[in-house]
């Protein structure tokens, strides 16, 4: 029997960290899923994240309680309102209301943990093209720093030499737009009416279909002729 | 009015980041603490960090509380024993259990979020030559790789330039051993009867005396020829 590798992989059940988990799927690993209740606006992201863990049967899904309110700083965890129907252009420029301070720095590092205690080399993470031209900590440049913490960081690292990579980040979506995301996942089979990426959904828990993720992700959907499975409160209106 | 700069301090409210805290105290900042509630087996940590902060006056303590038990793999945060009355050359040898996976990483990033809040540009940290010779993630490297990543984690980050450090973490106490801490320390006034660094207390909250921390602790101040202020539960005898 041939042992697969253990990767812990960030799962926030929306559409990027899903597909990221679909690929994971496809490759030879025993998956370890990591999703936070951060106090985000969108409390049903947990939920969904635990069904979409479910459906991929993963080994094991933790979820680690941080309460990121205490900081501030974020539409995403504070009561500065969510901005709704920017257009493309507006959506592309400068950092986002809804950026998180360091959060991904956090996330990673709470993968780092874990990844440690385990005794995983593999960490994934769903950042993509369309994250990086807003999210400072989505770049490659980002991940390639926090591999180079982590091979410092960890009792593993001590135990490698300095060329070895004792824990590699791996960021699948890297260079894809969400219409390249998407047709990843199509063609593994994703069910893309579990994943809510919305920012701000309604009290039920529907997408709002107006924020940044909605108009993003319905173009792309669009943009494929396929539609969107998802379930919204107000649907994008795409010519 | 001189504007003073603002420090993102971590605190455990221990022997080595109140001495940090004097430090910062003495040069000209204004004085953000945080301290961690992460499951810890010495449960007073918390206390002593808000009493330390309070002699010190700083200007806010927050304290994260984040389950650092749920991913297990240290005797500070699970069940395995703490070990006892060790020598010195064992104390000095390898990752000692007491190591947290990625604790200062992890604690790192959430000052580093804060710090992005607050608009600050400092970090210190009180990691020193003991912790160096056995915590992976207490080395100078490790403090570098972190700051890179500030450098390209925070919104701070993106808006300079490549050559800049827009967020330096600070180790004052980088290439002490505890006896140059503790002299430090009391050339600055530092009461250290209110340092309380043991990994294993009594239910009454009272330092063990022959764990790690407190022998190395008890040495320094008998090598110093001045007697450790603190109330022990067994004083360790020095020969």
């Amino acid at each position: 029997m041939i042992t697969k590798q253990k990767a812990v992989l960030l799962l926030s059940g929306g559409l990027d960290s899903t597909t990221t988990l679909a690929i994971v799927k496809s490759e030879n690993y025993d998956i370890y899923a990591l999703s936070f209740d951060y106090g985000q606006r969108n409390r049903f992201e947990v939920q969904t994240a635990k069904a979409v863990a479910k459906v991929f049967d993963v080994v094991e899904h933790r979820i680690a309680t941080i309460d990121l309110r205490a900081f501030g700083g974020s539409s995403l965890t504070s009561e500065l309102e969510v901005e709704k129907n920017r257009s493309i252009d507006e959506i592309g420029t400068g950092v986002p209301a809804t950026y998180v301070p360091a959060r991904n720095t956090l996330f990673l590092s709470f993968a780092l943990a874990w990844a440690e205690v385990l005794d995983a080399r593999h960490i994934f993470i769903g950042v993509n093209e369309v994250d990086t031209s807003g999210y400072p900590d989505c770049r490659p440049e980002f991940i390639s720093a926090f591999e180079n913490l982590a091979r410092l960081a960890t009792r593993m690292g001590t135990e490698s030499s300095e060329e070895d990579t004792p824990i590699t980040v791996h960021a699948p979506l890297q260079s894809l737009g969400k219409r390249g995301i998407i047709e990843r996942g199509l063609e593994l089979g994703v069910d893309y009416a579990l994943t809510n990426t919305c920012y701000d959904p309604s009290p039920e828990g529907l997408a709002c279909g107006g924020c940044d993720a909605c108009i993003l992700r319905q173009r792309a959907f669009h943009e494929l002729g396929t539609e969107d499975p998802l379930e919204y409160h107000t649907r994008l209106q795409v010519n």
